[in-house]
């Protein structure tokens, strides 16, 4: 349920350490992946993408569950052992959504996006879900209207520097600058009684390119649906938190629990959001929160601009519908290598999320050709096709949670994909996989200039940075060494988070996009067959490509003695990522100086405009100083040990018996669960990884060092030394581990 | 006529040493400014600007005539030695403008700007100017559209990257990000055969504040009228480079004039030019080129979209009337100090130029009030209300022309104002001077906050730069240090550009600004009484700030032994120029390795949308090292001679003989004259400065040490050689000079 435009835009960032080529594949491998590869067809995605997106597939949709079935008896049908798990998970369907503007005139707003010629499908709304956000708490309010920007923590700091207060208001946030969940979540925190997050044309409308149907940009009528539940705190099924939402859990009643909001909230397009924001009286906005609309942005907050806003669900359970599909292992069949896409939309998803699906299926019936030929995995394979991703990770979380003790005892890897795109090749995931990814990378060619998705990559941020766009630095010193792109930290936003972070299963999400503007027919009925093959991947060129590398992925990881991990590129990057808290810590310290003595000078209220006042900020306690030496000690370990082990690997792994293979694998299979912290993270036990969390505050982006970044970014001074000394001990068992898996290599 | 916006932002720039500080004004010296600031009187100068812009006052319009005969009589009834001096210069005015859309609709557009209600004198528009720019070159074309952003030089670049080509087509470009004229001149050269320059709302309309008369953004129908003439290559009357435009002055034909354009070139509103950018075709324009209209930018090209634009002057020669009063002093009434503001405008001209004149009018009725009793300057004081500013600098040009010799014996400085507006204090101008300026700032009050205006300057640059907003690096390390602010250099756009630049003058010009979103009435009709004291200066409490700094300036260097000028400052900012020059070598050596680089990898090609492609940028011979070692040590050599001079005079000039004081002062009163290079600098003879010039592609923005860093920029790099020698002597022989004075002092 990401949107591809962020995902493609963050690629690749992290570490780059260089250390010695991988062995070549073994001359077999590359037969099969040959022999994969002729498997793969556009035409059969083109094919399967028109029948899933022909109509409205949200959960609980009669076509989602369709989709569920033709999935599986796809699987049946390329020989492997599937079948469909169920959930009943809380999952609110609106009964009425209504919004008003009742001062200064009375205009009715919302209502279900409108049907355009040129989109075969946008007429087919019948049983789709209007413009909504799924659990939000339903109300009928009328309030005062406040415009808050992105709606972050910051922004909040700016209307109190402008002496606004959005208590008892209705807050108008636009999307973007963080994730649509927190949006509400912090209006709700400060005192609103209701929230609308619109779609402004200066991100993803208009001034992205040309609108839909001339280009691929958000129309003014297309609203973005999606998800607010609280998912920092927790994701999944709100009722059942920690444990599968089987028929028989034990449930929280809805009213206890808490990643359910209690305002209610409405997404909306720009052509209503227009008709408030151009008439707020109040202070002017800040110059950053400006968007694309033909006014001059005002905060509001005066009664002459009052907003009515209902919304009224029905609240029942709902069964939602996992197609698991295995080939057993025919040497490590208790060793899993696990891939998922999940297949529910929020109303056609062509792009989110059947793109992925169907290259998801492109790579089954791969490998069932491969099995039907002779072949079977030396590792077991598990392809799952999700439902309920997009209400918060139903579908994946409630499986993880019912199966944490079989997968922590199983699980090699998930592999994770969701909508795809044109482009770039993105991933993101577990560092130790970092030079697997690569060497993937530079056996796939991209279908558009015909080099390798790893070389046109490397050209890619090096143009960026020679023409002045936005890039990451770590990237382009390995792109212009010519060495391995770095991949990014997970945070969330699909399904990848109960695996990784609940479960400390290894895991990679991989995607390809940043050609095509994306982003603006996201969550609305326009990602659709028609936007997606004209505008995002025409001929579904790149949908063949995903497959051809999450089934290299799958192929290299099921088949290889040992997967394809090394561990200097994690301890390097983990090493970054303490440099970064470090530099945070003085960083915090030199404003918070800075503050005080522009404070004490009186600099705030000299420099500001007496006819437009924009108060001081706040006062705050200084940044002490936090205990990092025991982590800067667990941080140096690791990088020894990792690059001990990473040697003798490639020294000795040649000449190891099978007794040992057994013993090293045993060491290595588990080894991210020693990340786990048996509390959590402070005020969500639910994520319990201490290298890689999503923020509290940027919700899909990620958080490394979680614990102790986040305490030092809010002023938990306590957390941050105590999750210090924490993550220090992990890191710390982490590399004595990696000591006896050495030891085991000999 | 510089935008007052662009101005405050601009705010001081440039080095900050510290050096013991001057000595404490002389009692006498308290009491005379004391006595001056009591002459001051916000009242007096709403009553003059309320009648000066009563009516349109362009060059050869009765009001302006009137004006400069009432600033005449005012003069004289202050008891000063005043009179008009007449120039006869060539002044296109308009017989007809016409700009038409004829594809893919016929819409007329262009004409008057409307009347506003709230707009006292905005329906007075009868023999006003309409939309136009002066020294365009009158034509009747119809061509395609071509959209070029900024019309800058790196805008022709991209263009170029998507394969557009303007030759025979009608460029449009948006105001900002570098001086009108050029958008132009750099279109004609490109080969077009007619530009529109448009306002853009993201630039000064809504997108900046709320529009005119809500706010005091540019509306929907104001249009920036200005001029066009290659001011770079020189200023003042096209026909008479050099020399004044007296009556019997020899002139160029106009065909022979450099300055004046070949092509036809009108100014539009946004209400317009949306009507033809909303139809243009062809590549998206790039993400930089994106301005406030609602709408997805593209670049055009194509036959579908066309416009007839037509502009026929009249181009005979019109008298200007500058108006010159003197006030002779006692001592050495051969130095004089003088200080100028231009009286003509646009249309009405409330804030460009009349608020600064009229606070020059008070400064000067304050002095002949100490005069009459009994004060007597020491240095000969000389006021100017110049004519014929606006179509590009006539009146101070000619008349420094005219007066060449005169003024480059006797001139100590020039101090310039123009539009002036609520805020901070900004101060560009010669170095030596810095010191003064900051000497001045700490003892004039602001009056909305109570502290000196040098104090509210240093909070506001830390408040900018810890709240992330824009500032200058340098600025803000001078303000926390609670030293002396750095002034800017001077560029050109106003009335010193011959003093400083032709004549070596040393020169200062001075404003207020920054409080208010200023700019939106810019050369329109709506730079009106009932704008300015609405918005930018309310009840002219800025405009006795401005008297009382200036004044204070002019009293300080009359009266003074000598000049109160400190040699340091001026070395520090030469030796930072020097460093940026170096640092220039230095990226352009690099950035011409990596673009080959990569042009020989196919980088640019790899990384391009293949459906919206983006060529590769053109191979380019690397930059060599330029020979910069004897302006190193030139520089060196300023900087030793500098802070000798400086330490010898702090420590012994109050023991000084009349001789030697008189000596000294000869030895410095043209020193700033050492800095002139007869040839000129590459291709534009008529600036001589080799520290300070306009940039031949930034316009009003100045370029320092232009000889070598132009050079550089623009790959002439035997230029670049040829004037590093000649700045290099220049600053040598400088630094010669201030051995002599320092010799003086013994």
């Amino acid at each position: 349920m990401r949107n591809i435009q962020t995902i493609a835009l963050a690629l690749l960032l992290g570490s780059t350490a260089l250390a010695p080529a991988m062995a070549a594949q073994p001359a077999d491998q590359a037969a099969r992946e040959k022999a994969f590869d002729a498997s793969i067809s556009s035409a059969d995605q083109m094919g399967w993408l028109k029948s899933m997106s022909s109509a409205p597939n949200h959960v609980s949709s009669p076509h989602d569950k369709a989709n569920a079935d033709f999935i599986l008896s796809q699987f049946k049908a390329w020989g492997w052992d599937a079948r469909i798990e169920t959930f009943e998970v809380l999952y609110p369907t609106p009964i009425s959504t209504t919004v008003e503007l009742i001062a200064p005139t009375h205009i009715v707003l919302g209502g279900q996006e409108p049907a355009i010629p040129e989109d075969a499908t946008s007429g087919n709304t019948k049983g789709a879900l209007p413009p909504y956000v799924a659990f939000q708490g339903d109300g009928d309010v009328t309030a005062a209207v406040v415009y808050a920007n992105y709606g972050m923590p910051d922004d909040y700091l700016a209307l109190a520097r402008r002496g606004i207060d959005v208590k008892g208001k209705i807050v108008v946030t636009r999307y973007g600058g963080g994730w649509r969940g927190l949006k509400p979540k912090l209006a709700q925190d400060h005192g609103a009684i209701g929230c609308i997050i619109y779609s402004d044309p200066g991100d993803d409308g208009y001034g992205d390119t040309d609108s839909y149907p001339k280009g691929e940009a958000r129309p003014e009528t297309g609203v973005q649906r999606g998800s607010v539940a609280d998912m920092p705190l927790y994701p999944g099924d709100p009722l059942t938190p920690g444990v599968g939402a089987t028929r028989t859990a034990k449930r929280l009643a809805r009213a206890d629990a808490k990643t359910i909001l209690k305002i209610p909230v409405l997404p909306m397009s720009y052509g209503d959001a227009v008709k408030i924001l151009s008439q707020l009286a109040g202070p002017q906005a800040p110059d950053g929160w400006r968007g694309g609309l033909p006014i001059t942005y005002h905060i509001g907050g005066t009664d002459t601009v009052k907003l009515h806003l209902a919304v009224k669900s029905e609240w029942s359970l709902k069964t939602i519908y996992d197609v698991i599909a295995m080939m057993p292992g025919k040497d490590r069949p208790d060793e899993w290598v696990i891939r998922g896409n999940h297949h529910d939309g929020w109303v056609f998803g062509a792009q989110d999320p059947l793109s992925g699906n169907v290259a998801m299926l492109s790579e089954a019936k791969a490998l069932g050709a491969l099995r039907a030929g002779g072949w079977q995995p030396s590792r077991t394979i598990v392809y799952a096709s999700w439902d309920a991703e997009e209400p918060m990770l139903l579908g994946s979380t409630e499986w993880a949670e019912t199966h944490a003790d079989e997968l922590q005892k199983k699980a090699v890897i998930y592999i994770n994909t969701d909508g795809n795109g044109r482009g770039f090749l993105s991933a993101e995931g577990s560092h130790e996989y970092q030079h697997m990814v690569n060497a993937v990378a530079a056996d796939i060619t991209d279908p558009q200039t015909g080099v390798s998705v790893l070389q046109r990559l490397r050209a890619k941020v090096q143009a960026d940075a020679f023409d002045g766009r936005d890039h990451n630095e770590t990237a382009l010193t390995a792109a212009e060494a010519g060495g391995d792109m770095p991949i990014g930290a997970l945070g969330s936003g699909s399904d990848f988070s109960a695996m990784l972070q609940h479960l400390g299963v290894p895991a990679l999400n991989i995607g390809y996009g940043g050609d095509a503007a994306s982003g603006g027919s996201y969550h609305s009925i326009y990602d659709s067959y028609d936007h997606y093959t004209r505008f995002e991947d025409p001929g579904l060129a790149y949908g063949a490509v995903l497959s051809k590398t999450v089934g290299r992925m799958v192929l290299r990881i099921a088949d290889a003695e040992t997967p394809p991990v090394r561990f200097g590129e994690l301890a390097t990057t983990v090493k970054g990522y303490l440099g970064e808290v470090q530099k945070l810590v003085d960083t915090r310290r030199k404003q918070d100086d800075k503050r005080a003595a522009l404070l004490a000078a009186g600099a705030f209220k000299l420099a500001t405009d007496p006819l437009a006042p924009v108060a001081a900020p706040q006062a705050e306690a200084p940044t002490p100083f936090i205990e990092l030496a025991a982590l800067s000690n667990a941080v140096a370990r690791l990088e020894t040990s990792a690059k001990a082990f990473d040697a003798a690997y490639a020294a000795k792994a040649a000449t190891l018996t099978p007794a040992a293979r057994t013993r090293l694998n045993t060491a290595l299979r588990d080894i991210d669960q020693l990340f786990l912290v048996p509390e959590g993270l402070p005020g969500r036990p639910w994520y319990k990884h201490l290298i890689y969390a999503p923020g509290r505050f940027t919700g899909y982006g990620a958080k490394t060092l979680p614990g102790v970044r986040e305490a030092i970014e809010e002023r938990r001074f306590a957390d941050a030394n105590r999750y210090a000394g924490l993550t220090a001990a992990a890191i710390a068992a982490y590399a004595a581990r990696l000591d006896t898996a050495r030891g085991i290599i000999g």
